[in-house]
């Protein structure tokens, strides 16, 4: 997730801020872990039409052992290659080379997650989005030699150093380049890696773990590069996968306590919350990510056995899905997007019409309220108002048994993907319904990985495995053939260019919503994907190591 | 001083490292003081042709006081008027407004010594300088609020900030913006302020002690913005103005010291030594410097009476004039400046003919060992010599009476100051020649002010006391009526643009060389300057707080 401009945001009923839940989250806050990569390739980047960017890594001719005996002056640039994404913090050694340093030494540093950051470098970047986040530095140096120790957190795989000034007198040299990677997940951390009937879908598994793995820092953020914050809609997914690859339960724990901690008077939960300086909800409420909040916590117990939050959080649970039943007419038992205010979200594409969708987001929550008080010991509360919105969802069947939505009689993947995630028709009629729709000429489709994942999903869930692994090979495989080593915030098969925000340059090549493959591929696609009996156990390093070698080996 | 690009440098001979003569160096390491200062003004620079910069300083609708309360988003810039020039340490205070800050904010900081710093900004500067040079500054700030404390030091009166980028959610304050002000000469420093006779020289003289307290660090600066470093021929007179002002001995003494650890085995001192990473000697040897340590010595012991650092330093001090004499012919007793290797400077004129200037440096400077030497008992070494090099010194005086150089006998302020200087003439016909030479048609004139200061002192040496303070008037008081707290490297009084550098923005506005009028003015031109008994003695902070009463109340 990340934030739209021009967003209307509610008038904000006051918090009823819980120090006790806020406490809880505190208590779990992790430790972060940290492992020191250094780069392994100074390479440059040569224009190449067959690849995706456009560009294909190569090494230079100097050895990254040669990188302490090469000096740099004015207006030279290389680029190193860490070979892995990573989030951290980066330090060199920095020395002058021929006659006495008579001037600073001016440095331009460019994180990049793709090669684009550092190849089309970030001058004149047009964009809505704060260009304060572009990932570039302008250091200077006074005196060498200096241990530069940048203080900032960095997203990235390659770091272009452009030297924009030393002095006619003297040049400067690089030494000991490191990055001490930060996750809330230890490299020791141990996981179980099943061998996947395709290489494609091994390195889709791998990426959406690293994905997962870089996001996961002191709270589940969205992206370590840009906007780094914990969303619910994100959380969710984050976790599911988290609970098929690390089990880092704690994390998750205390994410949940933070929304907890921060709903609203009218039971509405912030659609993300900021961490620093202090704990703060955000002003963006989305309905539909309120009503997940019950999903993610249904999720959370099935997965943990945790029932005392289960009960500790029943309250927050009833209240979340107030605002998304506000919105169902009563005498028709359809949710009508119109009906009550507030930011519907399902994708971003802002042609979509959000009634059939969050009618089906509606009712999957309700049923995971119902299944979750099943667990406590609890009567489901929803049982009947499910029964009611399964008979209102016949109004998005259409008679030739297409999904539609609105007024206008608009079909689209979203609307599809959440009716069937709804389970409210029986599995053949959603089935089809599911499979006319994604082949409907006109079908509105997705713009974000996030309802890639919920077509994947409900495609998996009525069985159609084939076409679900096709959609995963095309779009995330699309991803890993182009380089990635972590999911993208935003993926265009056509233009390696595109970006929601106006420029690629502010695009997140390492997003939380991108990283589900590896739930479903370990859990839905299970017997489809997975060798039987194939899976080992193995450590985070190990894995990384193996990525590395395969990485570097290929340039 | 600072140095020009190109210029061949000697094969050195080793350096004699004298360890004991570093370790007094060492021991006399002032401990510099400082005292915080804070904007005065919010201001904005309005075009006015008839200011030598072609823009105005003058007051916003805002007071500095509401500072805090004002928000400024992506691209507001506004700049702050500190009253007075400074040498020091910044930080502020930066907080978010309106919603949470959601992303970093980017900032662009630029530190001006004159007005064209802050209103021509600091992009496409073309200069054969190291453009690191350059007084700018982005930053980017994570998260607020934030005690901003910028590591570098920085020389400076006005404070640009353009904010680059903040988000559409919030925008951000500053508040507690300060410079810890750092100099050898501590704000409790009493001196003496004579009442000079015109408003104008009180300027010049206050000026000179304000841009020589502000190169006056742990060595004596060249200039604080830029270079940074400790050069012979600019310490002499730092030295001189620093006798007649705040009579910091030790500071001298130190510096004294430096260059005598780090004597050739030829004899020759280095032009300029670096103080950082580790005392090192420069590259760069000047024959006229290297002489000129015999004065800086000689004038020194005069001060002080400290005979022991004379004693002690005769040796080096009969060093430092080899290579002139090197150059001198010894059948026609001139100097020859091709004789020998060796750059000789006098100024950066490129079309000087350095003979007779040379000439007169050389006399000037055996002068000098002689006086030392009887002021410490020994036996003048150069009688001889000085008198057979007055008797070469004919050569340079044309039968029409004014001074020549070389086979194309160039006229220059250079050649008759120098020459004049030496006294090796009558001082009538001294005086005729100068003042022909100063008015002569075809006469090539002073590019710096270091060469300037020479033809002050020449004319002062001869009494024409008039014609010192019309040049002093003109060309120190074009300055202070620019708006100069502080003077410059350079200063062309018919464009404010003009830059040894090929920018003028990699000019220094504080510079060493241009700080003597107040020696001057308190010694040689003593009695025509200043009202008799008219001497008091105050303190450097109560000279500051008046100068910037009057500097933020004329805008």
């Amino acid at each position: 997730m990340a934030e739209l401009p021009n967003i209307s945001h509610d008038i904000t009923p006051p918090t009823r801020w819980n120090r006790d839940f806020e406490k809880i989250a505190d208590d779990l806050k992790p430790e972060l872990q940290r492992c020191v990569r250094t780069p392994l390739r100074i390479i440059k980047f040569e224009p190449d039409e067959k690849q995706y960017f456009g560009v294909r890594p190569s090494s230079t001719s100097h050895a990254i052992g040669q990188l302490p005996t090469l000096v740099w002056g004015k207006g030279d640039t290389f680029t190193l290659d860490f070979g892995i994404h990573m989030v951290g913090y980066v330090s060199f050694q920095l020395e002058s080379r021929g006659n006495h340093m008579d001037a600073p030494c001016r440095l331009r540093l460019t994180f990049g997650e793709s090669p684009l950051d550092v190849t089309l470098g970030m001058d004149n970047v047009k964009s809505w989005l704060s260009t304060s986040w572009l990932p570039d530095e302008i250091i200077n140096i006074d005196m060498c030699p200096e241990t530069v120790v940048l203080p900032r957190r960095y997203a990235f795989r390659f770091l272009r150093i452009d030297i924009i000034d030393t002095s006619a007198m003297f040049k400067v040299a690089f030494s000991n380049v490191k990055c001490e990677h930060v996750s809330a997940i230890s490299q020791d951390q141990q996981l179980d890696i099943p061998q996947f009937k395709t290489p494609l879908l091994q390195d889709i598994d791998h990426v959406s773990i690293s994905t997962l793995r870089d996001c996961m820092q002191t709270v589940f953020e969205d992206g370590p590069r840009r906007d780094r914050r914990l969303w619910l809609g994100d959380l969710r997914l984050q976790a599911l996968s988290n609970y098929a690859t690390f089990r880092d339960f704690s994390l998750v724990k205390r994410n949940i306590y933070q929304f907890a901690a921060v709903v609203r008077e009218d039971g509405s939960i912030p659609a993300c919350v900021f961490e620093k300086p202090i704990f703060t909800p955000s002003v963006d409420y989305i309905v539909d990510y309120d009503a997940l909040f019950s999903a993610v916590v249904h999720d959370y117990v099935v997965a943990t056995g945790d029932f005392a939050t289960g009960h500790t959080l029943w309250p927050t649970i009833l209240g979340c899905v107030k605002r998304a039943l506000s919105h169902v007419n009563p005498e028709t038992n359809v949710f009508e997007e119109d009906r009550a205010r507030g930011w519907k979200f399902l994708d971003w594409e802002l042609k979509l019409d959000h009634n059939a969708g969050s009618h089906g987001v509606l009712v999957y929550c309700l049923k995971s309220i119902n299944a979750l008080a099943t667990l406590l010991g609890k009567d489901p509360p929803f049982e009947e108002k499910v029964a009611q919105l399964a008979e209102g969802a016949k109004h998005f069947l259409s008679p030739a048994g297409v999904f539609i939505s609105g007024s206008k009689s608009q079909i689209s993947y979203a609307s599809a993907s959440w009716l069937v995630l709804a389970e409210v028709f029986p599995r053949d009629v959603a089935r089809d319904a599911l499979l006319k729709t994604l082949e409907h000429p006109e079908v509105i489709k997705p713009l974000t990985p996030y309802l890639w994942h919920h077509v994947c999903d409900a495609l998996a869930t009525v069985g159609c495995f084939e076409k679900c692994i096709e959609i995963m090979t095309d779009y995330w495989g699309g991803m890993v053939k182009a380089g990635a080593d972590t999911f993208w915030e935003a993926y265009n098969p056509d233009d390696s260019h595109a970006s929601p925000y106006g420029d690629v340059r502010t695009n997140s090549f390492c997003h939380a919503w991108s990283c589900t493959p590896t739930y479903l591929l370990r859990t839905k696609l299970k017997d489809f994907a997975v060798v039987e009996g194939s899976s080992k156990t193995t450590t985070v390093s190990a894995l990384d190591e193996a990525w590395i070698k395969k990485q570097t080996a290929e340039g």
